[in-house]
């Protein structure tokens, strides 16, 4: 036996309790629109597509959750819309939500299922008013059409993982009307984590995880608890764009999701290092020993 | 008893035979991107949503296909790309087929499934992508994205049906590397309905049904078969764009589908009126008698 | 469009909320021998048979229960035997427990039977010593073999609306040892739509509901409650005959069916414009708002 | 150990291989009207009874199948009604089947599922016209309502089986207009076994058995076979009531019921004895061996 | 009818209400060793197997479970190893519990099951290793690998059961690494019973039942509890071999097991007896009436 | 991102493809008894146990099959029996018989159930009289009881793989009376991945495969055909022990088995890096591509 057999054999049996600790578990990815735009972003996908597919194959139930902020703004762009901001919040008319709504469920959504499908006939695009998943109402009148979620059916996701299909999501809801409003996909992906009582929630992002100190990459957070992270944002040490992911696992965690996770999307293969092999990567939040039953 | 109370009575007693025929039948229905466009559009798409509930209230299994070629038009137009046509089909370079199918899967489809679901949790939207529903090859590389059906694989549409869902399906496919195409709606809607073993294929269009001659109104064909229809193309009676939707009821109707209709849309409720009353609507196409069953 | 077809449209539509409300929900409709008796039963049954077939293909999932009191007097007349009383109930010696059973099950229930599956192979008739439905003990030496009810096993009735038929229940039940009884058909249909946990009970009479004044036609109860009801009873409003219809409305709606309905079975198709009209007739008892998740 | 408790050790060990042998197969057992009336019946039925509870407790699917001529005529003759003849059938006039039906559904009917369930919540009654069972024509004119069958729907009877409840039919059938016949229960006990693919068909009669000289008790048939069955009718030896038995064990064989068989039901458990013991009684039905594949 | 025929039925209808009360149930039954040892071992265990296949046919779902001491001591003998006993047990070395583990799994094991299968492809062989049925812990570090049992997984068992198998339990057990260990069987026997809700647990012995006086066999025990068992324990009536067997009926019984019976498995048939007729033999533990919802 | 992570993701992103391929499908190995003896048995076997895990956890159904002839000679030894061979093949008296049974499914069948199950519940002993799986009649009277198999009844297999469990034969068969065959186990294995309908047939050697000169290392075949290794039987190319097992490829792979293996069970996770990675190992029997739909 050549050495590079055996050093094969080797990572693939590290893999294997990972492997079983998972089967039949439901994994929520969300999936920035960062990670498409630019030039290296196909390649991106195709990589993060071979990831969820493994999951698959291995006999997880992966759910993909994406958003799309650089498409949105670039389709305004081209459409000679100015994008503006109040309070870091993009202030959406009804000709804005229907710029986001082409650009979420017709262009980035249809680039994941996509990339996926070339592996077989696996992924589902799924928009928030499929069968009524995302209800939502308005967020503040002077946002317009920016909405929080009022209530999640989870079915229409249950449905198509127990005929093993991959839901891919965009984060498109609508209230009872119909009338649809764009909703923040990383608080989307911790609700329906919660609703699926998911194993896992995964945030695929553009940082090598929390720091306990901005400015200082030793300070990587491995490990930490809703309690900690409530802290990090009350003391400004967590702020911005990163509020919505972090309030989203907080609350994930809370309510019964096993583990959240904060990785790079921009190390290949992230998610299939995180989940098969022993050396995880990133920020994971988990309740404190004492109350999560490990 | 009053009369009123009366008249209600005897029309849905009436409805009663029909519903037994249909209950647990599928029945695919084109609905126009024409239909859509304009200022009416809204209250005819409310319309056609509430017939659609009705017949999955009473136990049908509706699939709803759908196009949107004056939709394209217009993003394109604001784009400030010019359509190019050859031999009256669309020529369609990268960037239109993603204006295609942002336009179809990002904006018509949430429209009609948004307007469903008003009523419930119905409706999910499907494009040719999800779940490898459409595999498409080019028709022409003049042409470029426009594609020819390789191969249905119904299996996303026939779990969404059995989950009691209402699937809508945008027609864009793609080829087995997951380039997108834009493919002709009323084809696919024929290739569907004969792939899931439909009951009826209905078209609903801007006419009143088929003629024998184009210019007199008297002319209207109730019923046909196959080879007339082929007889009508080969003399040019039928001719434009009327030729897909006439050439896929043939080969639906070749195929196994027991009837396929060609119904004015802009009559309100046409589909609730021909499939529940005695008095049916427009041109319907099916085997002669002998060969039929009936 | 024509004004006929615009009118039948609307009914259909009008239909179509409660077609959605009721699916999947079983109703007990009790139907009356009276109804059946005399020269104009043939027909009006048929229009009853086409009432319950309707209900039962959108999706409901219909239970009659029948009596048929007129039917046994007249062949204990045939047969010579005098009809007893003590106390307005009939005294039932052995002979006439069996031309009653005789009646019931072997004339009353297959016309019934007979007229429903007319439209199909939909109705099975079910007597209460089918699979133990109805298990009974005598009410009153005295009376002979009358008996009440000691317990109900749904299961026969569950099996056969699992399995898409509609019961059609003769009101004999029997005691462990095998000897029939005759029950109040009122009453069984009050405990079976209880024990199903039905969602209506309906009792099809030959009046137009209750009144507040006996004498006044005006005086209809639209809507009503137990407590209501009660206190009719005990005040005498509501006496006679009536007494084990309402009761069973009182109890049955106590425990947990969502609404009794007394309506006029002499109205053609009464049961279908109350289950599917926005116009309801007759009495409805439900219970008072704060109570009944309204 | 007594030899009391061996013999009966022996005897329980003796049925172990029948019932091996008859685990999950549908047994059609026909039993007389002439079985239930006089004073013995009750007791005959009650022996009836058990052993029929024995068949399904052990694991078969028992089926029974019942005239009631005798009761027919009795009630016939209360209601000053004279039974009339015609080749040896009764002229059925519109009341005489009215009184047929009712005496057959309303009175054998219930004293049979009576009797049964006195053991538990096992048999349920079924009428020809339950859920369409048996579809009839009229015989011939002159005979009024008597019936020929023209089709079985055996659905009914396979749902119930398959509930583990124990049909009990009454052979009455409808035409598609609701009109009732009365049919010979031992040609309806043929079809049905046929219908439901039966293992063995048993008609329980008032002779030892066939012989193959009437007068000779010596002569009684074991076993035979459809051709030399044929061939006795044709010669004579067997006429009268017995042909539609005769014929309906020919018939059955014929269409893949595995065995008939005519048993003498006066001998208290000779279905038990026939069913459980090495010592089988009456006379046997089968293919000859080249052809049934024993 | 012959006297023997009437005998034959009669025995038949006596097992009827015993057949009915046990269908669906599971019955657990221990078989000694010793049944199995000696030249009447091969006709013992064949009449066993007869009543097993027995109880299977009419509907229960009998499991055994089976020791081997006298075997173990055999081949060990024939190995040329002394068996050396610790306070009645037996000193288990690593080659001793080799030599149990094929003795129990390799020759008495597949005895039974063979002895079974003549009848046809019933029984499965089962050792406490697979499916992880048995977890042990060693008892005490002096006696080497006895056993103790730490958990039982039924899961092996009621899937073979579901899938109208019959388990026979080889009682060897591992611990978390795989080593085995070897498991008094009585133990076993009880423990097993209860993790399934068995409604029965029988010992069959070659004692005739407990004794109040040892030296009196008209002091038989036909009917006890567990509290007075408890009480012969403590006194010292009870005492060597039987205490497994009485301390597992005691357990077995708090825990849920409807009756536990100790019978003389030297009787023909006492299982069948015991099942299936009026005359029950041995000793049946059960709580008092006032708690066991007789 | 490390190096080392690079090469890990990229091994597990090889994987992929083959996990898709083989997912579901069932995968029967034979497992030597020859590997399990020796000193270095005990670690072969726990990497064997951690590929065979591996298999089921991504999806595969894997069934082990094996044998052990060196176990059974050494147990005859210490028995003082010597083993005595007629060309070729043991001469296998009541005696003998009884040993192999007992190391097989005594000693060598647990002690690979104990090696897999260190992982979780998995793995269940089946021996081939459980449920009747091997049917076997005498090859020769003068061998004894060295059997031939006459029948498979691969329905406890079948029944254990649904329900999750890997199933580990021994290879032991019955005759109907119950008595016990010792089965050449790579004549088992074929047989059971023919009556499984099995995609792979794997047999783990002490060769690193087949040769075309016996002498030259470099003439390994790496692909080949039944034709082709026919040839070399008949030409005498192979021989010997690995008659039985070339023969059962043959057969395997005529009768449906896609294909067939001789790999190296001294390479460890021979079985993985064969299943998993592209560098295929050992020698591989299929179909001519004509054949067999590549």
């Amino acid at each position: 036996m050549t050495d590079v057999a055996a050093q094969r054999a080797a990572i693939l049996v590290e893999a294997l309790p990972y492997i079983r600790r998972f089967a039949g578990r439901t994994i929520v990815v969300k999936y920035g629109g960062n990670a498409l735009a630019g030039t290296s972003g196909e390649d991106a996908l195709s990589v993060f597509a071979t990831d969820i597919v493994m999951m698959r194959l291995v006999g997880m139930r992966p759910v993909v959750v994406h958003g799309g902020g650089p498409q949105i703004s670039e389709l305004m762009g081209r459409l000679g819309k100015t994008a503006e901001f109040k309070d870091g919040l993009r202030v959406t008319d009804a000709e804005t939500v229907d710029i986001a709504r082409m650009v979420l469920i017709g262009q980035v959504n249809p680039q994941i299922v996509s990339a996926i499908n070339v592996h077989g006939d696996y992924a589902v695009g799924v928009s928030g008013e499929d069968g009524g998943l995302i209800r939502a109402v308005a967020r503040n009148p002077e946002l317009g059409f920016v909405g929080d979620i009022s209530s999640i059916n989870p079915d229409v996701l249950e449905r198509l993982l127990d005929d093993e299909f991959i839901p891919v999501v965009a984060t498109v809801g609508a209230d009872a009307e119909g009338q649809a409003f764009n909703i923040n996909a990383d608080t989307v992906a911790g609700e329906i984590a919660a609703a699926l009582g998911a194993e896992k929630l995964v945030y695929l992002t553009d940082i090598d995880g929390l720091r306990r100190d901005i400015a200082d990459a030793a300070s990587l957070i491995r490990q930490t608890t809703p309690d900690e992270l409530e802290q990090l944002i009350s003391d400004g040490t967590i702020d911005g764009g990163m509020i919505p992911k972090v309030a989203s696992c907080i609350s994930a965690v809370r309510n019964g999701v096993g583990r959240a996770h904060i990785l790079d999307g921009r190390t290949p293969h992230a998610l299939l290092l995180e989940l098969f092999t022993d050396a995880g990567v990133g920020t994971m939040v988990q309740m404190p020993a004492s109350q999560n039953g490990d």
